[in-house]
């Protein structure tokens, strides 16, 4: 933004725009207000991705009119994560080229972006009730041009499990390690492989599970260097973040 | 105790004591109270122990008063757990059978219980900050009469070194494992042997850990079955089970 | 495993097997991947016990396929836990010798092991609630070979109750103590046997028991030494591990 | 203070006393001011017992201005807990018929009430550790006129002891059951009298005891009906609320 | 209990009854087996009243089999708390003597007891929201021989209105004092009234009330001594104390 | 009140009115009792707002009768927070001049009150799903009189899209920030305007948001001074003390 | 900050100065860089009170560096906060014009502002040990120009003390009420004055007070509508709101 | 690991090796027992670092010597975390080659390694306060083989200092963020940013920041994607983290 200003300022001292405009730029340009929602349609060149819509606390109304305005301006194709099944099915009223992860919970509108990660995203989940958010994980990664390496049901109950995928692991440009429960996961992958670890827990379990909160204790204590730790349930953001560090 | 009732039913049914005795009988017996504490003189033969001395809350005042009547009345040495290093000293010179371990801040009076276990009991923990508590755990079940190996610094984070000691794991009859930070020691062993698994969260770690509740809470929800959990940095409890699973 | 490797080397070294072969073996053996799950075959071997399948986080087909899967390959009765009524239906139509326990959520399809364990392993409840988590712990450790003895509702605010039953417990190899509310049982049964204790605590009850949490602070904290603790509502990992002692 | 009110309206009906005499009446009366703290004079009249001093968070100096005050103008002992050693030491220099409880940190300028209380109250705890906590109680329901008889370590560990003081128990007319650790007395306790029973959490224990939380909430959640808990560590508290019941 | 023993103990000794005879009394006398449940008979004797039902973990069959057995035993009205609409619905068509509370969620079989309290039991409440839990308190007191007044939505935000009812309060023998939010009102009562205050938390509210602990924590803190707290929502259980202290 | 009593003391001392009659002004004046409730009509004297009604724990029936009472005592509108749909149609039969806001889900009965604040209050949230507490907390504002301006959708997450309206937010009397997720938004406002900022978090968010104690624990530690906070979704409390801010 | 961004335009397009210079400006002008801060020298202009200096992490030669730089650019008196007895001792030889206040731990270089506020603040505490909250509170609403009024230990344990004090109360610009424990004080007030309310939970009180959690969820959830909640022990913060509110 | 057996095998095939060789290499070969711990000499090839060694549980003879052991097998500079200032003293007369840190608490035995690191990790604080932690952060990523560049004390509070050091954010190719209190600063500058930005909450702050869980909270919510985040206070897992991404 620091160089949207010194760009801005230079075409107000060479008279190329007035002060006013120069004003107005700085206050419409980077996003869309629709009345509920602020789209921010400026994203892409700030942070190298799009905005991505979270289908949570929205109608499906509501979406298709940000999933409408976004494509009108931009070529790219559109992520909408946490889309319950009953919306995607409105969307899919509205948009043929839609596709939906039942899974995941989450939709692509248009096409994923090429490959242009230089390494293979790896993600490992504890036990099967994971796989959702590991799907949400792997499909952001693959929508943001990534080539993604699953491995699914290997928690630390069954170690041999792990080991059997270890050249898978040992080959990661980034590991994506999810588990619920006790989230034993990230500590033991953390402590194998030489490449980044990002670690999710998730709501997985019961009793004093209390709902992730140990898993991501668990994470965040990680006797392992070289772990971080997202939201409980949050896949897009782990695979976000591997993006960001696979592109690099 | 039942028992007692019944066979104390049948002497004053026979006459053999009257009913004033009986009821004195089961007010007076099984302890003995030296006013500021009610020594629990039967419980060995309750529960195959003697009363076991917790040296956090009392003087070394009190300590030494209470050994003092258990030597005169059983013959078996004297276990003290959490005992300060001054109150030992203050101890050592009222009895010259005593034996203090001051990583353990534990103390014997006589001698340890002859080895009576089956088995082997094995310790493991994850780092070396654990060994206190550890120390409490291997020293409590050899006072009881076990053999214990020690199996210390083998946390997931360098999983090798678990995986070197894995004969020893293998043929243990009881582990206990110790960890604090994220705890994930006890999943990772409780997955791989098929003996009894012991843990004990240590408050080892910082921030997040909690004071160990973050390893509490992974060992409550580890996703191996066979694994059961104590206070944390509990050494004495896991070293008195492994005793009572060993002794069996 | 570190046995299976010393085999395998011995092995290559005798040129009965290729590396290759070697190599392909520690990865394939041990477990079958059927896509969204690693069905742990050789968990019988390494712990003693077959893989229990935990119902709660798949779908009936999932549980059916893992089910078809494991009858194939292993002649023993199989273990489903947290079993919904409703999927027992699905499955009653796939498998003629299921049952279902409908208080325990909980099925064995084929029959249950012979009764290997030394002594009785008996199931203590503080009340009426807790008795869906009892009955997942007693068929546990039925389905695994232990003749097991039920005495339930002996909370403590009744305590001649619980004492009406002492000689069940004294005569007890394992007990395994089950409360919800304050979970004083554990502590009061604690104080009176001498075999192993363990507790479990159960999410039964209102406010200020925060869905269990009161219950297994409780037990963890047990004045009585020789109690252990698993997690809020875990009658299978009761089971599992008491029959571990009783088969020593 | 509605009769106060009834009773001055009359006055000023009656033209005893004129509107500004009685608005100030009701602003100075019933305490004094001095400076850093109100003094309730009134409480006496009030709530039948004068006010207590709180000496935790008051310099030695402002406890004996306090007490000063209230001599001049009431013929009652005076109570002060949470008062130091040194602070007690300072206040000795001042007040001759000072009593210092050292284990209670409590004490007493000039006497006692007379016992007025019409029946027992009885203070059980289930450690040694316990017992300053309970000397708080005990003491403060002694110098509010009542006899108390105290029952100490009688914890549910070896529930024989609390068993052999049924008689003293079930004579009470008032018990105060106090614990920490895992609190499990006051449950017990509270099955087996039919007076009322008010429970003292206290923070007596380590790890997973979380100063008290585990014994608080324990105490909250009894299955036994007719008990009532105060703050953690609340021995004040529990001796008020006692002597309350046994003045009616 | 303790006078249990000695009677039998004499009645032994005086061979009235044979030694298996007398063990079979302490065995089976007190409860009642009938299989999910041990029913208390001797409650009565023991605590001056009789078993109550606590109807949330139970079937209505279940309710009303208890319902019968005690019938069958004893002359009092029963009391059931926590019942459904549904399951009362049930009841009815069984017992014709049944009352049903809807609001309080509470059942009286036969009829409530005489009143022999010797006070009157005041029930305030904050809100009109606390109206279900202050009639399970009023209604479980008044069940049980006591003359209840009510006293509603004299919260503190509009403190006036709990002065307009000053008189009652001040004629009260104990004051039950049920607040969610912030609990605020039980510490002004209890710095109003000099009768034991009893504060009932409720889980009434939303946000940081956290169900119930933001008032619960707030009267375990009052500022006003003589005040003791039950568990969140728990209107019978401070009932059933009010109940103790009136009886007296 | 205060000020209520001198003048009640003068119309006695006037012998104005008889002491009885005083007594009972004092009484039954400032509130009427409708049985479940206690209606304070004297709250708009007290504190220059109306009572304002409470829907969520009350019928609709229960809620009617409280409006008609207040309509036929006081000319101003009535405000009714947190009123569902359902209770709001029921409520549109008996009233003719109800407005009802489905997304705050809030009610006003006759008319806003006219604008008498002196600035203007502004309002931002951090996403769209903030816009239900927002609505609250505006509409409560503008009912109390005040012009309130709405600013959503501009999180921090794209903080050019509050830059952008800061021309809005440095001209405002008072700013209500709400925000959940982390509610980083409250901070980076009261850094940049100098009047009141009033924080609310919200429920909005998912794991460890904790249903709002993330956001709530971040804008109570706000390193900007001159945040306040509100309760959790406490729209309502926002915009009524902003009214009482802006109309100073 | 948005305006200078509009007079920055201005300047270049007029060619008053360069887009370097403009640029320069942004980054130079509003803080000073000293190495180990960035000291906001900008923040008087911006929100209409200079930057005030928190002692707790500094030593006391960073505390007097800062000093010094805001001493040679500004008049104002300066305002330090949470600053130690011997950091003050050090901090009296560098500078003859500090005041230091022991009981708030507050010092003030130079003077205080005029007062300018156009009511009265006033403070109020529940106890005496909330008096040092209470002082940082009123010190620093005077050094910001406001007139202050200290009321103190006026708790609802004898809520007639603070009824003596009502007109004080009423006649409030804002009111700061400041209470430990169990924090009942802000309710009250809230419900008395028609002022804005500010809530300061202190961490005074022990057991479950829990550092202060008790009094700020009490506060939080306070029924009474015009309360809003700071920090636990945050004085400053509620001095520094209560001037912005007192300065409209 | 796997590459390794891989090699064994075929060393073992070959005859290269005996059987009873490969195994002992398995066992011994990757770290060193010296009784108290075990070396993880292995690491640097499995992780690309070597071991790093944890100072705070440990005595500074056991660091002496582990460091002593990690000379003679290693080329590469030693770094110690958590050191406390005398036990600095004494690694100081062993070792000349030692430079330790007071602020970080950090020691460095020989030399940095070389600049091998891509681009620049940038290391931002909300305050000064937060120094120490991003001091270990910046000293572990220089240790490591990286340039570093440090913008410090640039909270949100003052939004400016941070905007003033936009260019040299968005050069970075790693942001660690690092902030205490509520820890808006991860999510402002996630939102500005392209790169991965590593958040560390620290445990900076008083009252309901409670030991660093406001900042954890917050940034583990952060509404910007792109944030992970690491255990409070826990610089050096940040370092170690943003080597590896840089290192790429």
């Amino acid at each position: 933004m620091s160089m949207d200003i010194v760009k801005l300022l230079e075409d107000v001292a060479q008279k190329r725009i007035s002060v006013e405009e120069a004003q107005l730029k700085i206050k419409k340009e980077p996003f869309e207000d629709i009345g509920f929602a602020k789209i921010d349609l400026h994203r892409k060149n700030r942070q190298g991705v799009g905005e991505v819509i979270y289908g949570a606390g929205k109608s499906a109304d509501e979406v298709r009119d940000i999933v409408k305005l976004m494509k009108d301006r931009q070529d790219d194709g559109i992520l909408i994560t946490r889309l319950s099944d009953d919306k995607a099915e409105v969307l899919k009223e509205s948009f043929d080229d839609i596709t939906y992860y039942e899974k995941a919970k989450l939709a692509i509108v248009g096409k994923k972006h090429d490959i242009t990660g230089k390494g293979k995203i790896v993600v490992v989940t504890g036990g099967t009730s994971d796989i959702p958010v590991a799907e949400e994980a792997a499909l952001t990664a693959e929508f943001l041009g990534n080539e993604v390496e699953r491995v699914y049901d290997v928690g630390v109950a069954g170690i041999h499990r792990l080991f059997a995928n270890l050249d898978t692991l040992m080959e990661a440009s980034v590991v994506i390690a999810i588990a619920g429960m006790e989230g034993a996961l990230a500590s033991v992958v953390g402590g194998l492989v030489d490449c980044p670890v990002i670690a999710v827990p998730t709501s997985v379990g019961y009793g004093a599970s209390f709902e992730g909160l140990s898993a991501l204790l668990s994470m965040l204590n990680s006797c392992a260097a070289g772990v971080t730790v997202v939201n409980i349930d949050n896949g897009f953001g782990a695979g976000f973040f591997a993006n960001k560090i696979n592109q690099r």
